[in-house]
């Protein structure tokens, strides 16, 4: 029923064009958006409640449930993503939804502080999880893993203020995928990418564009800057902003709060604006300043490779080499990248636009070493898809187009006309369960026949299964289609022959 | 490559009843369980740490990783459970993992002490979900939903000193259906019953029987006793333990512990002994203290008639009216019920032995309301699979049988015999993924030959595409089956084709 991305083309970019010229782009209603986005709250309730006047019913800041009808559209969704993982040979797998604390410090950067801490109610000191990688690298260290290609789709956790734009939660679903192991340089890297592809190829979100650099010429690009290396990490949260807010108030961070010099946040300034293929990879080379940093080499002379690589993956043209990309979580060691959707503006030649970040991921080959007791290093490189945000364009997709989605399964209701047939409709139904029929029946002793016809046609089951006076005389059921309201008798005996007969036709 | 339940009834039974002699059910050897409930420790790293002497790497005590091995089970199992929740009509849904604390407070009776809150961050007080019906209650309340089917499958969190035996985590797995509305007496009641039938039958995990009893009953008899009404909420969660300790431990708790007169605790005893079919429930209703009271009878009836249906169902007789079940949780009303899997001893005739409960619930009249501010009902009935038990026992029955399960999907291996044809595999192997074909090359430049037929072999991939330099020339690739080690050459142009037809008929 539901034809999950399969819109046109058109239609789907100018609905994303209206989108992107909201405030809010993950609602219609910007007004219905906050309250989601703060925990839903029914206000109204406030007054009424007698006995405890403070008590709103409420789900915590942040978060939200998800309606049958939203996670119709969240499996979809997951399924497509999970399939593709498995396409690519990943293995499942789970960890606990809270760790101890100590094995989340120092792994986030200016993050940390944004982490759920468990109350001390005594015994260890939790924390829950902020993201899938850092589990994912103590699982390795403490299994003592070398090689593994895994997906993992959970929960996080995250403490931000919740932001109205792009649909920013503090609960939010993460699906990961990740190659640990020491290879041969930048295959898995390619991979990442050619899987970040088909995803956003497949969900059919429209044009996108996927930025990559490496935390090497990042660093590299610091050095020769002037930056003092006790400043990299917040300089690098600094410059990882730059997708939400312009150049001047970043710079105005990192001068007026961080403490750099002007000069060495202008000479930042002039990198971070250089965007390219290939060929900015080879000017980069040449770049007087750049080329004498050792670690920036080796980071372009990756790019390079991997250039190739996507080359011959015939996703070149997806990629984008940009200095402005820092990625802020500390762990990151060699290439990282992120994906955008895009907006083609309706006048020819404009900028195209970026709406944020839908994929991310990086090469981090230290982080498993840091669980290590002795310092083993796992190399590691993945990506995590950004499924709420996701969810949010689809879901408003289908909303701006009227596209339902049936919220069960139900392939027949158990019908009867007349009263004192309840007996008659529990063998009934109890035979179809059996034989694996996904069949429903109102739950009351005598309905009327017009209700039970009407509950099928508001929630989409396609055939009803009629028995009543006559029909039990006879030893036959009738067998009624909803869409053409035809009927036919059927020997009761043959009735689920009958039955998966039609399902499997349809 | 899994038989997962495809065991012969005879070997499994065998097995159960060596399991049940076992200290540990959940594990071969005790110690490794020891060690994965109360968090997998890696002592040896204990020492070798230098720089962090007390580091450990582990997980939260009472909870574990899920490795792909078990993930895969776990998927199985949970494909089942949803596919008969949907069989029966039911949508899916998710709430957040935390709630506000106060929404979760007093719902749980004795439970409220194991809940795991989060630490006072600035902002709301909250706490870790501790089942999935009171956030469905609060759900329906706050949405003023009168009626619904859904089941939710999450991870819910309880601190409970971890057993070694039963598996007992602190994190755990919950698949819940309920059914909510106001509806004719005992129908939902009972397709909640054939529901746990369908799934216990489907996982063939042997013989189980259902114990049935009411809420209404229960109060009933603590009244008729001489129970003091303010001890019944006490006095119901000591009954609760007659699975796990015996009549006698469970009289002295209620005794010298919660103050009950003794002879009260014996008349209880009395009733507790009580266990069988529609006859029982025949009998109560002549029992002279028993049918004194009001709320009792009413139990009773609604017994009867929920007897009556399932007769209707073909399942009464795993059904057991047992009096000595009372649901240690505050909020049943009405029915409540308990799916115990048995074990038939050897010599015949003897008690058949009850392994602990694998599925429970009952009827909650009152919860919705309790987060209504006018008080509205919505009563409702449901169910929970206790899947952690579930996983364990198949995990044990696959290990003892020596099952094995593929951890991945991939179809086809793209190999090469000779150095320096990594180009050609990329591009290879991007034209198989576009075309959906499950692949996977080794992250190698120059792999050998045979390092990756191993790696077929190892990983149960059926089928090798490899491309050579005699191959490039006549613009074909071959393909090998890992099986019979035939191989065939392909047109390059023919390879997804030929990929998909051989997949379609293995």
């Amino acid at each position: 029923m539901s034809q999950l991305g399969l819109l046109p083309r058109r239609a789907w970019t100018a609905l994303l064009s209206q989108l992107l010229r909201l405030p809010c782009s993950s609602c219609i209603q910007a007004v219905r958006c906050h309250s989601q986005v703060a925990g839903a709250v029914l206000t109204s309730q406030l007054k009424a409640h007698q006995e405890k006047p403070n008590f709103i019913i409420k789900t915590p800041k942040g978060t939200r449930d998800l309606s049958p009808q939203q996670m119709v559209v969240r499996e979809k969704i997951l399924d497509l993503v999970v399939s593709c993982f498995k396409r690519h040979g990943a293995m499942g797998m789970d960890t606990p939804a809270f760790e101890l604390k100590e094995m989340l410090t120092e792994k986030y950067g200016e993050g940390s502080g944004l982490m759920y801490d468990l109350k001390d109610q005594g015994g260890e000191l939790l924390s829950l999880r902020y993201d899938l990688t850092v589990p994912f690298a103590r699982y390795l260290a403490m299994n003592k893993v070398k090689k593994m290609k895994r997906y993992h789709v959970g929960k996080v956790w995250r403490r931000e203020s919740p932001t109205i734009v792009q649909g920013r939660y503090r609960e939010f679903c993460q699906c990961d995928f990740d190659i640990a192991g020491q290879f041969d340089p930048m295959i898995p890297d390619a991979e990442c990418l050619k899987i970040m592809c088909e995803i956003l190829n497949g969900l059919q979100l429209g044009d996108f564009l996927i930025k990559v650099n490496d935390r090497r010429i990042v660093d590299g690009m610091f050095a020769v800057c002037g930056v003092p290396e006790s400043k990299f990490s917040t300089i690098c949260s600094s410059i990882d902003k730059l997708d939400k807010m312009a150049w001047k108030d970043v710079r105005h961070e990192m001068v007026a709060k961080k403490g750099l010099a002007p000069e060495v946040a202008d000479r930042i300034g002039d990198y971070v604006q250089c965007h390219g293929g290939v060929s900015l990879v080879e000017q980069m080379f040449q770049d007087p300043r750049l080329s004498q940093n050792k670690q920036a080499l080796e980071g372009l002379g990756d790019l390079k490779l991997l250039f190739e690589y996507l080359t011959l993956f015939g996703i070149a043209e997806k990629i984008s080499f940009d200095l402005s990309l820092a990625r802020g979580l500390d762990y990151y060691t060699g290439v990282i990248y992120e994906a955008v959707l895009l907006h083609t503006p309706t006048q020819a030649g404009a900028e195209p636009l970026s709406v944020g970040s839908v994929a991310a991921g990086g090469r981090y080959d230290g982080l498993v070493g840091m669980f290590d007791p002795k310092g083993h290093k796992v190399p590691c490189v993945g990506l995590s898809i950004g499924v709420e945000r996701i969810f949010n364009i689809v879901e408003q997709r289908m909303k701006t187009f009227g596209e339902k989605v049936r919220t069960t399964e139900t392939q027949v209701l158990v019908a009867t006309p007349h009263k004192n047939f309840l007996q008659e409709r529990l063998k009934l139904i109890a035979e179809l369960w059996d034989a694996g029929i996904k069949a429903e029946m109102l739950y009351k002793n005598n309905p009327k026949l017009l209700t039970q016809l009407h509950y099928c046609e508001s929630t989409g089951i396609p055939l009803v299964v009629i028995v009543g006076e006559q029909e039990l005389k006879e030893g036959v059921v009738k067998i009624r289609s909803v869409a053409s309201r035809e009927e036919v008798a059927i020997k009761r005996e043959n009735l689920v022959a009958e039955i998966q007969k039609r399902l499997s036709e349809s």
